[in-house]
């Protein structure tokens, strides 16, 4: 791999995601790498600055709000060696012919999975005692709710849906909890899953064992509605169903019908469609627990993929391995 | 430390908390260390099942439901050389008389610290990120919340006012969070407090610098309203306030008047009083999120419960120092 020589930077994302995830210790630790424009972050690709910007940038970083990067930026930007995202996926973010001109990419989407993961326990924790169904009905009776259903976390089964970092990791965490955690996910063997402490099983038996539920599986055609209508009857009554991975994972009006029915609690941190209109059934119940799409990284959690992207562009530019490298095959199986 | 041989043990809790703390496994090994009848569970210390059981009773086996263990039931148990109680706090079940007899007192309150220090860094990962004040702003307007306040656990400064077994468990696990740790407590030392992973400071200071504030004091004369309208007022604006301790910690009128001037969200597994009655303001308000009281060990939970318990019994048959021994002084300390 080539060194960069102190190479030009440019960044391509919202100014608020600039400044979550380059707060001023880790804009200076930027500014020792690259040289880079603090007072210009292009939401668009278009018009004079992005222009002057593009022509001579090496490195593009980019994050949440960049707009797609395609053969007109490339054509735009011929010195551009490398996109360095201080965000999650790029699946939506980059045009294939990024990789056709060999472009380095990489992605923080390991940094982001950290607060991810976090989320997820903190609701397989809550869940499992009915928390915030509870806080709920508290609130809106004002009465001390009965709580039948407050069993806690532990010995309990959890399933876990996609063993990508998010799933890795919340398969590493449950590890303290003494839960029993079960993983379906096709490309893994059975020894890698106990390696990651779990038990590989096919996904209608994970449905049917699984307590807790928690999806971490990519938004691909063949996974669309992976949890249907069929696959959701399987969970055991009473069950909690997470997803903090993408809406069209689970079949939301199969969803509904489960949980109106008591059947079933969940907490969706992603939906489908995303928002949901006003007024939609998932909003009215009780048992549905709905947030908009916070789990990743937020506010103050920023910098963490800042702090990525800047060790990853310091890797860039003394030539070692990067840590959030992303091909182009990549790109069909990521979230 | 005396032996036992086989010791006769008799239940006194209600028949849930029995059935939670000893499932088949559990009872099975206390059946190899005492002998105690399954099918008895004492709920009253009067009446002839009781005065029979008692009569013979060397160990009595506590828990959530037992009535106070006073003169009256140890001039009924004249064997009896130690209680030994699978839950919680003993404060209000056990009258100093048990410790002037000279009986062994043991409790379980170490396992259940664990279910509430998992709970509450549930609840400092959640409410760093207002998860569930945007989750029932969701539901109640059915469109996506704004998520100004949305900052996220890295980087903040968490606040723990206690260095209970409940204090000390949230400190070390807040390692993984990248935090700033807190800790208020007259008993300890900043050496001590260091080492637990905290900086030591008072508690005006505490919550002046304190993001989210987590209270983990035992209620006593001295720690009541240990949270005032005035040290309310010392915690920034969208500052969390967390309390799975007691009630009586926190002054309840201004901390209504706190969270319903927006200032502030809680957190409140525990109130006073408690339960809160029906219509109560806090039950009213979306920055307010109240649960019956399920921090502690719940359900599947409640076996760490027993597992202690029996453990603790085993050392006592053998003659091996207790884990959770509790002395008269302690009783004037504890939660």
């Amino acid at each position: 791999m080539k060194t960069f020589v102190r190479p030009a930077a440019v960044f391509a994302m919202a100014a608020w995601a600039r400044d979550g995830a380059f707060p001023p210790d880790v804009m200076e630790r930027l500014h020792r790498l690259v040289d880079v424009d603090p007072a210009l972050t292009l939401t668009a690709f278009d018009g004079p600055d992005a222009a002057a910007a593009l022509r001579d940038a090496e490195i593009l970083i980019t994050g949440w709000g960049c707009p797609r990067v395609d053969a007109t930026v490339l054509h735009a930007a011929p010195r551009l060696r490398a996109c360095v995202h201080a965000a999650g996926s790029v699946k939506e973010l980059l045009d294939p012919v990024v990789f056709q001109r060999g472009l380095t990419v990489s992605s923080a989407a390991e940094a982001n999975a950290v607060p991810v993961a976090e989320y997820t326990i903190a609701m397989l924790v809550l869940g499992a005692k009915d928390a915030l169904t509870l806080a709920r009905g508290y609130g809106s009776t004002g009465r001390l709710p009965n709580a039948p259903q407050s069993r806690g976390l532990l010995g309990a089964t959890v399933g876990v849906v996609g063993a990508s970092r998010v799933g890795r990791l919340v398969l590493a965490r449950l590890q303290d909890f003494g839960v029993t955690r079960l993983l379906h996910d096709p490309t893994v063997t059975p020894e890698q899953a106990e390696r990651l402490g779990a038990e590989a099983v096919d996904l209608d038996d994970l449905c049917r064992r699984s307590d807790l539920l928690t999806v971490h599986a990519p938004a691909l055609p063949e996974t669309r509605h992976l949890l249907d209508d069929r696959r959701l009857a399987l969970l055991p009554p009473g069950a909690v169903l997470i997803n903090t991975a993408r809406g069209s994972l689970v079949d939301t009006d199969a969803l509904v019908r489960h949980c109106a029915a008591g059947r079933l609690t969940a907490v969706l941190d992603v939906t489908d469609p995303e928002p949901l209109p006003p007024g939609h059934p998932l909003l009215r119940m009780p048992n549905v627990h709905v947030t908009p799409h916070i789990a990743g990284a937020q506010g103050r959690e920023m910098r963490r993929l800042g702090d990525f992207a800047t060790a990853e562009i310091g890797r860039l530019v003394r030539g070692q391995p990067l840590a959030g490298s992303v091909s182009a095959d990549d790109l069909a199986l990521i979230a």
